[in-house]
């Protein structure tokens, strides 16, 4: 599984890119003799192991995209691809669910209902890869559905979970302000992108401190801003990228109106344009109760799980949210944080995870398939 | 000299890598017979015509490197390379230089003393290429230098200059902000550098407003930022370029000073760090005032020309300055304003000139050589 | 009822300043006959009804002080004073009280235990005439209370409460930036305090916006911003004063250091020296179980109330959280909405109260009276 | 004249109110004997002193009113109001006049033509007393006129002055944010005029950094900002008055211009109004040539002045450039640095006079007087 994990790591695609992420995949169902079907809705793979006994059809899910992110860490499973990087640990969830398939493997007959493993691309940039997949039809005779994270800051040994709203809404949004340019000695004849795009970033943090009701949560983060392309010419445009996360939709609506209203201020102010392209993106991760108490009642039954919780709502977003639209299922934390090392957050180019979690992430995502067959 | 210009202006290449502008620069020599000298100081080159009489030795600049903008203009010749464009004319400079010379060679006989023709490269990026040329002898032997730029926004048929101070000093700088990048749901784990990035872009512009004198000129342009890789990750650092322009030693020091306090006390607010790495570039161009009454007092003498006269000091940086630190001589501008359409300003995607410019420029300079040769 | 309270309204003074007020509600029990205490830690004022039968002594507690808002509403019982205005609701609570004393009055053989009307004066400025009441023993004897607020943005018939945390943690604080002042022409002889504030009100916003866990509720508030006596001299220093509001005291800690933080970096980005005074006011309104109960299951046994639920945690501070610090008891919302008209918000100057809400809330508070002696 | 100056040192009026200022000088020419004329254009004085010979009018201007500053100098003559200061040295250009008539006096009959002895009020506030004394008669009969203002940041020995520009032309304006106030814990259901104004603040700083012409001097400065009563009540507006100073009529144009822009885009920003009230003030002050010439070419025959020379315009304005629209004259600075101690600039709390200068100050003003009559 270490080894899965270390070469996946080695070997990062970026989302919807991950072609041979996917055959590593199917290669190792092709070894293991699993049925599966691949290019379900993309790179997207579905392996099926049959049980002999009657039962439900519990579907298991890994993501296995990464970041464009410039790994800093110094471990001699680095990265060997230049600006991408599995900074959010799909290496780990891919490796656990392949983990998953060969441990079940040898007890397929005495296995109840059918275990189906979803690997699932493009988790990391909208629209993600969970939507076409269903589409693709891959919940079709799907029952009840699990997934896990693997999560830098949560003691290895705890399983963090939901019985609602688990994590947030996540949309995405790109900025363009449209100046006018000219010779970086001569401010007064010009528009100045940058002073206005640096006008916009001060000015937008506004909306959550002071324009959303406090005691709703929201995030507004500008992840880039680009302009400019020498030092003495002055920008004719900027672009800036950026996300908004929710938990309740009023808020979403609100971001929306009051960023235009900002920009269009800003505009105004300076005699430019501006243009707002806001993507709405994976709506929040509602667990359902039943199946969270696997994870926060009864989570500490799974073996190495000295530990089982509810926790607040994560502001991440996640696209297993359309799999919980679709199907009762839960989606849980397993904790993965290195001890005796500073917790990097999940995406900063020095993150990682302590790979004794992955054992137990198999197993609890085992433990929610026995549970639902039980029930 | 016409089609020599458009095909320079096709065929842009950025400072310090016009290696086809110089081999196109010699080779008409080469067809001419002018004897030169190449790679002076890099790609600069220098041809002589010695005339058959006695005299003074009179140089004539012209540069030739372009910028890295994108050309809008839908001109027939439009720049042919992508984000590369001679967007500050010095196509032109160099068209008219080829074109005294060319002019000149049939009477050389009769010339008094020796032409020296500059042709410099990289005048747009320091440390530029007066500088390297007049390292490798560019002025040996020279007594008197002129140089000119084309000016977008000055009617064609006027020549303006100064007496004194010219041009102004023109530095350079870049702005490291490293902060602590991160999930992009998650800003309170991380030290945002984006919005440390508008802040500094919102703060810095205080120094000119507020702390230097009012009455001494100063511009303080950031001419890139650039952060982030992706939307939904938190910036780890934030890069930002620009540049300075004064006339006055005194404000040059004044503004290193504010933007390290304004930076150190953003980093200290944020607990982030940054660097300023500021370079200083081209001093002040300075004229001399008897070369520069050629162009002013005198400047109607140059057929075409129908005024002349001294204007305040223009904001932007040029590495003449060195030759005058060195030689007597003067610079001065010739207008090349399109007249029926709006002057975009130099350096802007839409810059252009009126063709009609270039004779009279070629006929200021060749005025330059003679007044200097009588005095 | 409503009598008192629009003489109450017309009659408005400032926190700690309620002489008259103190001294119209004691005229009325001296009116009534009633017994009671006043100067009770200020111009507090404790009635007592001793009732026939044995009991529980349950107290009962409106406040009595007004705001320095200027009214702008154009109604008959408009303040008369000008600048100051009960924009929060005191004198219906006031008049509220004093209306259950008076209609409990004749059953007071009848009456089991003890009623005790405690009346507040100064909620609205820390330190609060809470503390210093319960100081001069004004919980003595007491074992149960129970408090209301009148709330213009709920409708009437409907009472809100929560079974925990029910109104945030205030603070109060106040900075002053000490920068060095001088001829308005000249600002780079000077340290510009008003831009030095401006800089602060925008910086601070992103202490919310940024630094403060999204899921956690925080509100910082600048109420007022005072610099410079004259348009053409720069302002010396800057006095901003402001509020702080949390549910966590992890959050009231992090404000702090954050607040401190920004505001280093902006006196060392001029050069200049600021102060910061934050003062810790009420805690949390955390309402015990049972009482609120009263409220939220059995509100609508309430005469008059149709609504009665839990909600979610309000951003307004109260020192009604000392009283529940020492005694079980539930503070809760009567709503007083005006149908038909904007509802304007607690402390805006065109705040008011549908008068048809007093009766309810008399009720409401025997309500908990009753119940508290049942159990 | 030391004593004059420390007398009015300790009671100083504020523009407009200088009724006890007036009386003290009326008094003073009562005493002497000197007729004078008062209340012109307001609290107006001019004295007149008939020489015996025949000879040009010329008048001698000096200003007396004070600075709403509270004074922080610890010495025996500090202001004994409180909030009002003689922050701009007016005080002594007071007795410097008055110093001169009586010097004067003695030697009537020898005197060519007559001295005009103008004091003036009200200078520090817009529109001034210059105006109205001028439409008042103030001119009649004045062939030249002179004016010194003792400066603070001059060595003593000193005169500075300029052929041409020298005093900035000096606005005046008012700002009114108006938002929607509330209480300060729910920012969401207001619109916060303290968030608007420090956006503003900030954003109007932009205007000299980057829309006005580089090369051209302007000011913006904000002298005062008031919001908000109380610290949580969030404020229903925000009060921001400032100055503006310009050479070139161009900038005054544009600045309002842009002002306008930015108020407007920023109301827009937050759905909110804004008022700009901008007052045109004083105009800037032009010497004439040869009256400035009397203190550059031949300052130094002054007694006591060892230096004299020109100097580039002040950007502080002064009315006495209504005197120079009508008369010829000049105006000029009489150095009254004190050594040894850090100079405080005008409008300082801490602004003092070197008290060397007022005799040269006279003799100053004596010198123009001479001049104008040999001419």
């Amino acid at each position: 599984m270490v080894e899965d994990r270390r070469y996946l790591h080695q070997h990062p695609e970026l989302s919807f890119e991950e072609k041979e992420t996917a055959a590593f995949i199917a290669n190792r169902y092709d070894k293991l003799g699993i049925p599966y079907r691949k290019n379900v809705g993309g790179y997207g793979i579905i392996g099926t192991i049959q049980g002999g006994k009657p039962g439900k059809n519990i579907a298991l899910r890994a993501d296995f995209d990464a970041l464009p992110i410039q790994e800093e860490n110094d471990v001699p499973y680095k990265s060997k691809r230049d600006g991408v990087m599995h900074a959010c640990g799909h290496d780990g969830h891919t490796a656990t669910l392949l983990a998953v398939a060969e441990a079940v493997l040898p007890f397929q007959d005495e296995l109840p209902g059918t275990l189906t493993l979803i690997h699932q691309p493009a988790e990391e940039l909208e629209p993600g890869g969970a939507k076409p997949m269903i589409e693709d039809g891959a919940l079709d005779g799907v029952d009840v559905i699990f997934g896990t994270h693997l999560w830098a800051t949560t003691p290895v040994h705890a399983i963090e979970s939901s019985k609602s709203v688990f994590m947030a809404g996540a949309d995405r949004f790109e900025i363009t302000i449209q100046g006018r340019g000219g010779h970086g000695a001569m401010p007064h004849q010009t528009k100045d992108a940058i002073v206005m795009a640096g006008q916009a970033i001060v000015e937008l943090q506004q909306i959550v401190s002071r324009r959303i009701d406090p005691l709703k949560a929201a995030v507004l983060t500008l992840g880039e801003v680009h302009a400019g392309s020498t030092f003495n010419v002055i920008a004719d445009s900027a672009r800036l990228t950026g996300t908004v996360r929710y938990l309740d939709e009023d808020v979403q609506t609100q971001v929306i109106e009051e960023m235009h209203a900002i920009l269009k201020g800003i505009a105004l102010s300076y005699g430019a344009d501006y243009e707002l392209n806001y993507v709405k993106g994976y709506p929040p991760v509602i667990n359902h109760v039943e199946e969270a108490n696997y994870y926060i009642e009864e989570g500490t039954e799974i073996p190495g799980v000295k530990e089982a919780y509810e926790i607040i709502p994560v502001m991440g977003g996640e696209d297993f949210s359309y799999f919980l639209q679709e199907r009762p299922g839960a989606y849980f934390f397993t904790g993965a944080k290195i001890e005796g090392r500073e917790a990097y957050p999940h995406h900063h180019p020095k993150f990682d995870i302590d790979e004794r979690a992955l054992p137990i992430a198999a197993k609890a995502l085992l433990h929610g398939y026995r549970k639902a067959q039980e029930k």
